[in-house]
């Protein structure tokens, strides 16, 4: 559909087969001296890094930014500062599970550190009461490199999740998770969602609602924008 | 992407320019002699004539199913029938218009009478904090094609919901409103949702998903079909 994304920490091989051969990729970072956004001083830094990369990509015309965190690092802020639509892994898998099942979905996520923000992401997405458990590998972005550990990790907790939670959707809380959903959900038999896949394509969907309709997020309450301090102001009036 | 969808009550002219031309479109009915489904009756017998020709749609290769009535009918027994993706234009409008605000959203419904049964959707889905208010043109869906006396009482009602309800999104909540939401939009300043266009571009990425990754509803509790009486069991396990 000849769409520009631009994508934060989304890596070339887990685009593949994902995304129209037309599509224009501009791949964005949270910054290259840091590993992963376990923490919320990192998570600052990575935002601060980010930021005018993110409005320089708006200025050169992408129809839209993936967030590749399942934090959603940044998704204020950058609502706040951009017009286009700011699309982040984990609100996408959230919503998507929520569709998927008539119970609760549950999200397996790396460390119990991480429960917290995510499950605070979730109450304000108002999604809470679908959520059955949170289950953690406990492994850091890092040990998630061992893919077999990483998927037997994965078996492991959701089992519990469905035997226990009484789960009916698994969401990997983590993009250094890709890739080992279909195989987790062929063992499983409920489907298990790959975050970087529901976030390109929820970004797709998006960008093209986008350019159809002219929607995107609402400059109401939380995003409003119109005393930011900035010199250049990015995002237009909503009614553009 | 040459997908096959099937659509239920979904008019040739409301498609244009939102899916790309290699998708193969099979038009399904709740019943041509049926002109809204405003009445709890109404959607059992549509649902029942929708039934057969659904199941039918799927053994003929169709890759996802849009029910196009603001109410889902049909939703959860055609989940339960159907393996591939069945998508309603009101759970995906109501998904949709909370990705992109952080307050509330409103939806604008032709009678009061509807409302009942759109909020208890809502409340299954797990939406009911972010709705700010459900809100009543008081029209019946054949009034609604005088198309300015909608139109304006969308508007007027829109207006309401701002400034009373302090709602960030409107969601058009019904099909018989489809066409009005960008003029809309321009005019109030917030987003505007089609759920005609949310639904056709919600179900093309979930076809899409089912496709590249395997992905449909769970068939945990709910869409539990492993007992059902039907003599062919159109679904498959849910780990194939």
């Amino acid at each position: 559909m000849g769409q520009k994304l631009a994508l934060v920490d989304i890596a070339d091989e887990w685009i593949e087969g994902l995304l129209g051969d037309e599509c224009a990729i501009e791949h964005l970072t949270f910054g290259a001296d840091l590993t992963n956004l376990e923490y919320h001083y990192y998570e600052h830094v990575a935002l601060h890094n980010l930021i005018p990369a993110a409005i320089e990509a708006e200025k050169n015309g992408a129809d839209g930014l993936l967030l590749g965190c399942f934090y959603d690092p940044g998704l204020r802020e950058l609502r706040e500062l951009l017009q286009m639509p700011v699309v982040g892994v984990g609100e996408a898998t959230l919503h998507t599970a929520a569709t998927l099942c008539a119970g609760k979905f549950s999200v397996i996520v790396g460390r119990n550190k991480w429960i917290p923000k995510m499950a605070d992401n979730a109450r304000s997405y108002g999604l809470e009461t679908r959520i059955a458990s949170w289950r953690s590998l406990e492994m850091s972005v890092a040990q998630m490199d061992d893919r077999e550990r990483a998927y037997e990790a994965i078996i492991r907790e959701a089992k519990v999740a469905m035997e226990v939670d009484r789960t009916e959707v698994i969401c990997l809380g983590c993009t250094g998770l890709t890739g080992l959903a279909r195989r987790a959900q062929q063992e499983l038999g409920i489907p298990v969602l790959d975050p970087v896949a529901i976030g390109l394509k929820v970004l797709e969907f998006r960008a093209e609602l986008w350019r159809l309709q002219g929607v995107s997020h609402s400059s109401g309450s939380r995003y409003f924008c119109g005393s930011l301090f900035w010199a250049s102001k990015p995002k237009q009036a909503a009614n553009t």
